[in-house]
């Protein structure tokens, strides 16, 4: 598979709708691991990581599950393409910075992403759309199974898998949900909810991650702790709290619709214009708009036609995306204008927004 | 003339377009004049004002110019009805606020409006479409010729018309013209002209005069000196120094559409969405938003047609008319809304702007 079927391919997950899809958007879940006997990436010299690569590589090319697989050294990729990559969430900001030994292996779908010599030898992921953690686990499990028969791990008894931050000690694995949670933030209950999901031993965080934004109403819900606790009851913690939120933003936005429904109607309608009739939009302004379409897709505003290609538009507008698109270096006005341009196009059939089209919410109502 | 009447028809100024009408929006020239032998309104007791009010308000509503006009006692009016009167610009915020001996008379067209114990004892003015002060200064100075005739004014021969507050001493005469500079506020060189113009001895004011914001881009420019010229040069000079900011305008917009023209259409497709599709627009954001269609027809985006449509909503979504539209009290919320309904009402057949349509920009460049 080359570049060029990546890019013109959206991944698998961000086109289909899996369970709960209307408020969880993906389901990721990333084991770490490391060769026994080699030094870790951050303290290995490049003959090290060169020995790595020349391992890990060839075993993860040889999985079923890679059949047709990208497969690339991150020394061969420009900056735009391994941006493309980040964007997508196929590799990590910290590994499109990584030199000499870093690699990427990701399957046709874009559902399995293996990556060599990030911060740990190996960074497994699998990404499922909705609410589907114990599908994401089965699936890297199975790939991380074969692997540990033809890699030797570095694994002690009494630790589990050794990895290079304690943090990921035991496991190696961070299960994550990415939720949409207009809701919350417009009835401005986003705070109290996440104190508390913080006090219970879970992270939330941006859209990319450890220390981003969050942007566009989304926020990714991820387990702290690695250690001491099997995978699968790690899963059923994440999937339990995130079922409460689940259940917290359906309530507010009930209590939206029923109660402030003029709120609603111009936050989604304003959304609608400015995607429509905008000409420069940035990034943060542009996940913001998507964020209240697809809000508007929830609530029965918009047809459920619109929810994929909104999907896709997340990603789209991001700036690599972007200057692949324009097939050049573009400045940041350039990109805001060309943002706009590409979401007027995608979006000018679009129906205005009818208030009419109510069925949704009664249905939340009566459920 | 019925209040309704008033409250059915705008102003002819507003439905007309003058001379410089894209950029002048009216000329209005005002006269204060005060009895001779009567206390001032500021120093006046009640007995004073009524003695004023029957000597004054007959040779108003005699004035041929008068004929069918409205006149009323303000103390008759209620609070919302007063405030349409300030919307109109036909009485003052001050003047709204007076109690017992106030009074205004106005014509059919809404063009004279003559106020009873405002801060003189008259306080006449005459408002006209587009930069038209001679012509607004000729009707009114017929109006004070025939009332000098019947009134007996305090004159002396060395300080002219005597005025309570010293400002006015002399002629007695504050013209203004009210300009909408979106071209200097866009391209940030407002405060530049506001200050160049300050210090040549006139005011730059908001939309409701003194101590007013300068909303929807629209800006009052008045003479400050009434003392030791005559009418004609004030008048001569106030309007070359309009002529100049005209200019000034004129070049900022050439400049914005020649070189900035995503920018423009940003800002204008932005303004034409969220007034078709807002739900919630305070007085603010819609001024500021019927400013940006205004400068939309100018720049050929928007057919001539709606030019007097969206003079009149810069009048009709102010808060009291609303309240008088939905015929009660309105709270900001239910303005805001109701504010937004009227223009998607309104503007619902607007078709959306056409960058294409740009025969008017190359029509001002090669002027």
């Amino acid at each position: 598979m080359q570049f060029k079927t990546i890019l013109k391919n959206p991944a698998e997950w961000m086109l289909s709708s899996g369970p709960h899809g209307e408020i969880v958007i993906s389901s990721r879940v990333r084991l770490a691991r490391n060769l026994r006997d080699i030094s870790f990436p951050g303290w290995a010299v490049e003959e090290d990581r060169m020995e790595i690569l020349n391992r890990v590589k060839p075993a993860v090319e040889n999985l079923t599950e890679m059949n047709g697989a990208f497969s690339s050294d991150l020394s061969n990729l420009t900056a735009v393409k391994k941006q493309i990559l980040v964007e997508r969430h196929l590799i990590s900001r910290e590994q499109a910075a990584k030199a000499a030994g870093s690699a990427a292996i990701m399957n046709r779908k874009q559902t399995l992403c293996v990556m060599v010599n990030e911060e740990d030898h190996l960074r497994m992921q699998s990404i499922k759309a909705g609410l589907s953690l114990s599908d994401a686990y089965k699936m890297i499990d199975e790939v991380d199974t074969k692997l540990e028969s033809t890699l030797d791990y570095a694994f002690d008894n009494q630790y589990g898998y050794l990895t290079a931050c304690p943090t990921n000690l035991g496991t190696g694995m961070r299960a994550s949900a990415m939720l949409h949670l207009p809701g919350l933030v417009l009835s401005e209950q986003i705070n109290k909810v996440i104190n508390a999901v913080n006090k219970i031993g879970l992270a939330v965080r941006g859209l990319y991650g450890e220390g981003t934004e969050a942007l566009g109403n989304l926020f990714q819900v991820s387990n702290q702790h690695t250690l001491g606790e099997q995978e699968n009851e790690i899963i059923a913690r994440l999937e339990k709290v995130i079922r409460q939120i689940i259940e917290h933003e359906e309530n507010a936005r009930e209590k939206l619709y029923n109660e402030k429904q003029t709120i609603l109607d111009d936050k989604i309608g304003r959304s609608y214009a400015i995607l429509r009739y905008g000409h420069i939009i940035s990034t943060k302004e542009a996940l913001d708009l998507l964020s209240m379409l697809r809000a508007g897709v929830d609530l029965g505003y918009f047809s459920e036609d619109i929810r994929a290609l909104i999907d896709v538009l997340f990603m789209e507008i991001q700036p690599a995306h972007l200057q692949v698109f324009a097939d050049r270096k573009l400045g940041a006005e350039e990109r805001d204008s060309l943002r706009a341009e590409i979401m007027r196009d995608r979006l000018k059939s679009l129906p205005e927004p009818s208030k009419f089209s109510s069925n949704k919410s009664n249905e939340q109502s009566s459920e």
